[in-house]
């Protein structure tokens, strides 16, 4: 740990409860256009399962990178349909409110605090599928206190492609070995120790994707586990003040 | 003003004393070295006035795209030959150090709180010619709160090219018209609303980059001038609260 310099982290699922938010935001949507009759955690997770699938035809180069908000709104349209609603028949700014619910998503409650303690000690950024508007506003709405936010479009790339992972360290002006993932789904941090950077697993025993349950197989051996990101802040404090502090001006650009 | 969501700043004069604190960092080494016969503020002069001719090569095209840490140190080096001091016969991580000094420039004494006012009402965000880890660094050690930081390495190129401009309002999902540049140098605000962007001068009698001294006329016609960024927030709250909010779900993706 003595030369990791930046913490990056996974943001949809480890930093903020994605589901849980899409959820209560469906379910008011849903109520206002006389469709109560749809289960709001069953809508949300039907939005959010198609959300692999889109992403994976840019990963794999079938498509164009287009930013996160545009699949969204493109999955919103195709579940509005699977539960037998018109998308066209609905006032088009609502469609891009419940759109913007991504902008919106809740914090796990140890979420800001976590992030407070570690930012003392190393530089904090998100590295998320998540295009940067829809990360700043997220930041500013919950009070994330990110040190710079890095979305999918800065790299105009999806995870776990490699390009995320080595273009996020080149803006931060580290090497892959100083740097450190912290995410709650195996397959980034799977993908992130390939490309050369140390490794955090966070427990969210509600995070998991839906889009991802069935690819992917437990992993283990990550440089680090905690129950949440304030446990991680002091497990990393620990570590750090039993060997000496790293040298800040010893990064190389 | 009513749908302006974005101020990108200009950093290096408008925000931070760059001549100053490269001449106080550059004392203290010389000193260090047994060169206190050099002018510390002369070298700092030197040194900052290199800075245009090296980006020109890349904005012209004659070299592909460098982060400003490298060009820095390129520029450094040949300035302590044309004070006479040999570089190779110094401490590598001495050079490595003073070079550092530009992640470690001081914020004019209005800068933090006028940021932490705008931030507020708007998403505040650097565009500057410094890269991404200089720009994080800088501001961490400041206490600068910008929501986001996007550095020249980002858009790889160096203002007043358009292509910086525009790849920052499309990061942050604003067309120009909604976004802003407060800067302190009339090229940059020139270029910015060539590409559509509002306009806020900032006045900075001290900030008069020595490289640009002679290739500009004064121009006017900006849409807002201030004497620093506290009275920039103070007159952006005025012009805010005579008209409707905007509209935070309005923007376009």
């Amino acid at each position: 740990m003595t030369n990791v310099e930046v913490l990056f982290f996974d943001v949809l699922g480890t930093v903020v409860d994605w589901r849980g938010s899409i959820a209560a935001e469906a379910g008011s949507f849903l109520k206002r256009h006389n469709a109560s009759h749809i289960d709001a955690a069953a809508f949300a997770d039907a939005w959010v399962g198609r959300y692999d699938a889109s992403v994976e035809a840019i990963r794999n180069g079938q498509r164009s990178f287009v930013p996160l908000d545009l699949l969204n709104m493109e999955n919103l349209e195709a579940c509005l349909k699977e539960f037998g609603l018109t998308p066209s028949a609905l006032p088009r700014a609502e469609l891009e409110n419940l759109n913007l619910a991504w902008h919106r998503l809740e914090p796990w409650p140890d979420s800001v605090e976590g992030l407070s303690r570690l930012k003392k000690r190393f530089i904090v950024a998100p590295l998320s599928d998540g295009n940067t508007r829809l990360l700043v506003d997220m930041a500013k709405r919950a009070g994330l206190p990110w040190d710079t936010i890095l979305g999918a479009d800065v790299s105009r790339a999806y995870k776990p492609t490699p390009q995320v992972y080595l273009r996020a360290c080149e803006l931060l002006g580290v090497k892959p070995e100083r740097a450190m993932l912290v995410a709650a789904h195996d397959y980034d941090l799977d993908a992130a120790r390939r490309c050369g950077l140390k490794t955090a697993y966070v427990v969210r025993a509600n995070a998991q994707d839906p889009s991802m349950a069935a690819s992917v197989e437990p992993l283990d051996g990550w440089d680090y586990m905690a129950s949440d990101l304030i446990e991680l802040a002091e497990i990393l404090k620990q570590v750090s003040e039993r060997i000496p502090a790293m040298n800040r001006s010893g990064h190389k650009i």
